[in-house]
C-alpha cells in the first residue's frame, strides 16, 4: 500500500522533473507525510524491506531516510525503528504547493515552497525565556554603556564617504585592523587586516561561505549534535547535510561516510556546541588532513573562545592550517552586546577580493557608525579589559554551578551523569544516562522557572546522547547560588 | 569543433549528474568559456545552427543562451549575433572547481563554486564615487543628529528581554506599529502591525521571500532593465531569471514568455529602477491578474516612494491586491541614514508566522536599541517632518537639474533625447538615441568629476535602451547649479 503510493508519486516526479532516485523517494515520502497519508507516529518499514518493495538499492533508501531524519520529518526510537515525527506540518490534501490555481487563502504550508516549509518548521530555535541557565545568553550589565554612548555619538557624526561601505566592502578599515590585531594575539590566527570581512554575525558569515564555496546539492559535514543555526544556514543554501558524530575530542572524521565527499566541513573546535568538547590537537591535525584529502574547506566557528577557565588555550584550527583552507569566524554580539550585530569572517588571501565583492552585492553591508565606535572601543583597550572583568564574574558563576551540581554526579552507575565542556565558554553539558527522557526533564525544570535545553534536541541522526545544556552566563551570582541546588534536586529526583 | 566539445562535456555531465538538457548545455558552454576554449569576443553560432549541430530543440538552446546572457557571460550586439563577453573570468585549464585534489593555492576562480563565481563576478555594483549625480545616494546633512543621538542613548540602556528579539522575531513591536501606521496612511498599504517584519534592508527582504516562496530552479520574472541588487538576490537563491521588458507604463506582462511560469514577479511599480517609469493603473491590474493566473507571488519594492514631485500619488500594488499575493518592502537606509540598515517587509497574514520563524532562524535579527530609537523617532513625528523638509530640498535640486538638461532635449530627431522618471524619487533617466554608446559617454563624464550610470548597464536581455541614470539626491543646490550645465554640455558634445 505504502510502496504503491510511493512508486506512483516517484514515477510522476521522474516524469516531471529530472531528479536522482533518492531525491524522488525523499519527495514521495515527504509528500505522503505532508498530505497525512503517512500519519504522525506511524512506523516506517525497515530500509531493507522498503528497498525490496520499491526495487531500489538500499543505499538509495537510506539516503532518503537520512535526509528526512536530519530535517526532522522522521524520528528513530532506539531498537524499534523509524517513525513519522509528531511535528510534521499538514497541507490541505490533494494540492501540491508547487502548482494548482489560487483557491483563496489556504493553509500556510500549502503556499510555501518546499525549502520554505523546511526552513520555517524544522530545527527552529525554541522560544527563549531569559531566566537562569538559559544557554547562549550572556550578562551585559557590566558593559561600559556611558563610554559606548560617547563613542557612538562621536561616530554618528560620520560623513560621506566613510558612512558608506561601497568602495571597500570588507567593512570599516580601522575595525578590520583592530579585529586582526586581536585575533593574531589572542587566538593565534595568522592574518592580515585585509582578510577580515565584517558581517552582521555568524549566520551571515556561514551563508557567504556556503554560497561562494559550495553549489546547490554539494555536501557539508556538520557535527552531530549540532548548532542549529549552522544547520539552517546550510539548508537555506541548498547543501546536503552529512552529520558526523562528535566524541570527547570533538568531531570524529573516522566515523564519516567518505563516499559523501564534503565540499565544506563545519566545526566548533574550541568548545563544541552543544557538548562542549574541546577538539584535541591530534584530532585537529586529523581533521585538516581529512579536509585536504577531500579538497574541502573548513569553516571554524569560534563562537565563545573569549572565556577559558582552565587548561592552556588551544590555538585556532586556522593557526594550524598550512594550505589556506580554513575560514575562521566569530561574533561580538555574544561577548559585548547583542544589539551590536557585528561579527567577522577571516578569508584565505586568494579569495578575499571575491568575498568582498559578493558580500557587498548580496548583503549591502552598513552600520558604519557602530563599526567605527567598536573599532575605537577595541583600539583603546576597552574590549580586552571588559573581557577580563567578565571572565572573573563568569568564573565565579561557573564554580557555583559546578558545586551545586556535585550531588548529581554521585551516581554509582557506570554510565552515570557527568559534566562536559565546563572549561570554556558560558555553558556546560550535564550528560545523563542513555535512557533518560531529557526533553521531559527539561520541561519539568521549566515549570520551576529555570531554562535548560535537552541535549537530544541538538542531535541530527544519533540516538545515544542524553543530557542538559546549562548556561551560566546570564544569571547573577545570587541567582546561581539560589537556583543551582534546585536544578540539582530536580535532576536527582527525575 | 565547438559542437563536439559541447557534446562531450554534455555527455559527461549527463552521466555524472541528473541535469535537464538546457542546464547541461548551459554548463558545457560556461565551462568552455571559463577554460578559455571559447574566448572573449568570439561569436557563437546562431541558436538555429547550434540546435541542429547538437541535435537539440531550439528552445533548449535558447534557454541556455538566455541564462548565460542574463548572467553576463554572453553579450549580444544588435544585428550581429551573440558573443562571449569580455568579463568572463578564466580558470586554470583542465581543472574543474568541483573536483580534483589540492594543488596549492590556485587562481580564485578555480576555488569558488559555480554559483560563487557568478555571484562574485556578474552584475557587481560599480565602484561608487560619491560625487554629483551619483544615483542611489541621498543627502543626510539635514538629518537631526542631536535628537537621534539622544534617542539612541536612551534606548541603548535597554535591558533583557527587550534587547533580544527571540520571542517575536518580527522586530521591536513599537517599530512595527509605527511602520504600519506610516504605510497605512501614506502608501495605502492595507495591513496590521503584526504583518510587518523588520529586516536589515531590501536584500534581506528579497532573500527571505525567494527562499520561503520559491524553490531552487523556480522562475522569477524581473524587470528589464533591472535593479542589480534584486537580480543578485535571486541568483543567490537559485532562481531562474526571466527578464520581462519595461515600457513607459512599467513592466509589460504581455511581452513575457508564459511558458516560463513565474513563481515570483519582482517589480518597482512606483518608480521603476532605473528607467523611472511609473506603473499605470491598468498595468497594475493587468500585473495582478497575470500573477493570479500563474498563482505567482508579487514582490513590490517601493524603494523611494517617499519623494513624489508631481501628479497624484498612486497607491501601492499591495493596496489593489484582493487575494493576498503581494509582499511589500521598503527601507529606511535610503531615506534617513545609510548607517541605519533597517528595512521592512509586509507579509500577507496567513504567512506571517512562517516568515517570522524563518527570519529568526536564518538571520538572527537584532539591533534592538536602534529599532527602538527609530520607533520613537517616527512616533514623535520626526520622520514625516524630516521627509517634508527633504522633499523641498530635493524638489529644488530636481528643478535645477531639469532646467540644466533642457538644451539636451532640443534635438529635432524623432528618437531624440528625452527624460523619464523625474516625477518621483531621487534620480531621473535621460534617454538617448538607440545608437549612443552610453557606457563611453558615462566614462567621459566621469573624467569631469561627475558620476552617472549608463542605462544599458542595467539591461538583462534587451539591446534597445540607451541613456544615463542621473541622481540629484546627494549634491547640494550650489553643486547642481554648477555641474548641471557641464553635464548637459558633455552630453550634447558627445
Amino acid at each position: 500500500m505504502l510502496s504503491e503510493l510511493l512508486l506512483a508519486e516517484m514515477s510522476r516526479l521522474g516524469a516531471e522533473d529530472v531528479l536522482p532516485l533518492h531525491r524522488q523517494l525523499y519527495e514521495a515520502l515527504r509528500r505522503a507525510m505532508l498530505d497525512g497519508k503517512l500519519g504522525a507516529g506511524e512506523r516506517l518499514p525497515s530500509s531493507r524491506d522498503l528497498a525490496q518493495d520499491l526495487r531500489l538499492s538500499r543505499n538509495t533508501v537510506v539516503a532518503a531516510i537520512n535526509q528526512l531524519s536530519v530535517e526532522g520529518y522522521l524520528a528513530s526510537r532506539v531498537g524499534s525503528g523509524t517513525y513519522v515525527s509528531d511535528n510534521v506540518p499538514r497541507t490541505t490534501p490533494g494540492r501540491s504547493p508547487r502548482n494548482g490555481h489560487a483557491q483563496g487563502v489556504t493553509a500556510q504550508a500549502d503556499r510555501l515552497s518546499s525549502r520554505g516549509l523546511a526552513l520555517a518548521t524544522q530545527f527552529s530555535a525554541a522560544e527563549l525565556e531569559v531566566q537562569p541557565f538559559t544557554p547562549g545568553i550572556a550578562d551585559f550589565s557590566a558593559f561600559p554603556l556611558t563610554l559606548w554612548q560617547r563613542l557612538q555619538n562621536k561616530h554618528w557624526r560620520m560623513t560621506y564617504p566613510d558612512m558608506l561601505d561601497y568602495n571597500d566592502s570588507g567593512g570599516y578599515a580601522p575595525l578590520r585592523r583592530a579585529v586582526a590585531d586581536y585575533l593574531r594575539v589572542f587566538r593565534s590566527v595568522q592574518l592580515e587586516a585585509d582578510q577580515v570581512i565584517i558581517t552582521t554575525g555568524t549566520q551571515q558569515s556561514l551563508e557567504l561561505c556556503a554560497r561562494l564555496l559550495a553549489d546547490h546539492g554539494d555536501t557539508v559535514w556538520v557535527e552531530d549534535p549540532a548548532y542549529w543555526g549552522a544547520v539552517k544556514a546550510f539548508m537555506a543554501t541548498g547543501l546536503a547535510i552529512h552529520p558526523v558524530a562528535v566524541d570527547e575530542q570533538g568531531i570524529n572524521p573516522s566515523t564519516a561516510d567518505n563516499t559523501r565527499t564534503p565540499r565544506l566541513i563545519y566545526v566548533t573546535p574550541s568548545h563544541q556546541y552543544p557538548t562542549g568538547a574541546v577538539m584535541s590537537l591530534p584530532r585537529r591535525h586529523q581533521l585538516l588532513a581529512t579536509a585536504r584529502a577531500h579538497d574541502a574547506w573548513v569553516l571554524e566557528d569560534d563562537y565563545d573562545s573569549e572565556y577559558r577557565f582552565s587548561g592552556p588555550p588551544l590555538s585556532s584550527l586556522e593557526g594550524l592550517d598550512t594550505d589556506g583552507r580554513v575560514f575562521y569566524m566569530g561574533t561580538f554580539s555574544k561577548v559585548l552586546y547583542p544589539g551590536l550585530k557585528i561579527g567577522y569572517l577571516v578569508v584565505p588571501k586568494p579569495l578575499v577580493a571575491a568575498f568582498k565583492q559578493a558580500h557587498y552585492d548580496l548583503n549591502r553591508p552598513g552600520q558604519m557608525p557602530v563599526q567605527a565606535a567598536l573599532a575605537e572601543f577595541i583600539e583603546m583597550g576597552h574590549f580586552t579589559s571588559a573581557l577580563r572583568r567578565a571572565r572573573q564574574n563568569y568564573a565565579e558563576r561557573r564554580k557555583s554551578l559546578l558545586d551545586a551540581l556535585e550531588p548529581v554526579l554521585h551516581d554509582s552507575a557506570p554510565e552515570g551523569p557527568s559534566i562536559s565542556g565546563a572549561e570554556q565558554g558560558l555553558h556546560l553539558c550535564l550528560r545523563l544516562p542513555g535512557g533518560t527522557d531529557d526533553r521531559a526533564l527539561a520541561q519539568r525544570i521549566a515549570q520551576h522557572g529555570l531554562t535548560v535545553r535537552p541535549l537530544s534536541a541538538y542531535c541530527l541522526q544519533r540516538h545515544d546522547l542524553r543530557g542538559l545544556v546549562v548556561g551560566y552566563g546570564y544569571a547573577p551570582m545570587a541567582e546561581i547560588e539560589r537556583c543551582g541546588p534546585l536544578l540539582a534536586q530536580l535532576v536527582n529526583n527525575f
